[in-house]
């Protein structure tokens, strides 16, 4: 394994031991030594790639933006659904997106910086809704930033509401619940006719994600 | 004072030294010993009205119940939307409301059942929209208890993120917008005209309400 490959996955170690951690005893009372523990790696590996405490939960924060996206669809509409019910879809079985959430909505984190995935999705979805916009998907009034921040917001009060009363599982149902009830005032009937809007859509976008990584698979790198 | 009304009075005094602390550390890191000291009551005092943290997490938590009427308005529509704007302002100057809030999205707490308030809002905004229903103010494919869902999951996450983004500043806008973006989907057109649905809305309703209270003062009870 190359130098750099290796220290990709000790960055990558280190990260998901973070967010095992924090998961479990939220930002504050996460300690480098229970992270260190977890991750079994050196305390000079772990400061190689993180200072503090706090550069380890932006690391947590920011994986979920690496994930913010789905293959390019004629309907922007669509990839907007995709990427939100996909996201849905992580929230349940990826504990590395579930621990990013989390620290996001952790209200304890006083000297946390957690406007970073709130920024992050908005600028994501905001840049989707203009391409919607700009092929005329959109209800003429949508401003697509505000839109966004809607988006955004409302559902990381959804995804909380489904952890509280179920423990993710009517996540899907809810997220979808939401969607109905927001896009008949944003996007035109025409094209939400033809938009794909099923509780199960998550699973559908992340088995084609899996299957275009496997396809990639055998391809030598460096 | 009544025997009754001073032991009414220490209960809400814990309540709120117990809001303060739940607040300030979130509900794994509170103690006892220190919503004691806030309180500055005896230790039989607290015990006589809750028995544990967890009775007194509950205690606040419940707090936001009590707080969930306005005055009967002809327009159901317009009472749904007082109620949630009159919470949003609560949010930003009412300590205990907002511990209630952070404490039912604490996902550190996992010995506290955080289900109560995201039921009882539930309940609350379910038989506003089945009263709305019945006075023809709905679009027809409206199911109350699902709308209901998303209106408290999606108010539960636009809260937080203006909580992130700007510590409450911009609450009153961000709630606007999830409703402008929310009602012309589940309220006729011809009703949603005369709803007031403007910013400021949440000082209006609670200088009302505190206008009533205040033509109260005076009557003597008991």
């Amino acid at each position: 394994m190359a130098k750099q490959d290796r220290a990709i996955r000790t960055r990558q170690t280190i990260l998901s031991a973070a967010a095992k951690v924090f998961e479990k005893h939220g930002y504050q009372a996460a300690t480098i030594t229970e992270i260190l523990a977890e991750a079994g790696v050196t305390k000079g590996a772990l400061y190689f790639h993180f200072q503090s405490k706090e550069e380890l939960a932006q690391g947590v924060l920011g994986e979920q933006d690496q994930r913010l996206t789905v293959s390019d669809r004629a309907c922007k509409t669509q990839e907007i659904v995709d990427i939100i019910m996909l996201h849905a879809h992580r929230l349940q079985t990826d504990p590395m997106v579930r621990a990013g959430v989390r620290l996001s909505l952790d209200q304890q984190a006083h000297d946390l910086d957690r406007s970073g995935p709130f920024l992050n999705w908005g600028e994501v979805m905001t840049g989707l809704l203009e391409k919607a916009q700009a092929q005329g998907e959109l209800l003429p009034h949508i401003l697509p930033r505000e839109t966004s921040d809607v988006l955004v917001g409302s559902f990381a009060g959804v995804q909380a509401m489904s952890q509280a009363l179920s423990n993710y599982q009517d996540l899907a149902l809810r997220v979808c619940s939401l969607l109905r009830h927001l896009l008949p005032n944003v996007v035109l009937a025409s094209v939400l006719a033809s938009v794909d809007l099923s509780p199960t859509r998550g699973v559908t976008v992340f088995t084609e994600l899996a299957e275009d990584l496997d396809s990639e698979v055998g391809v030598p790198v460096g």
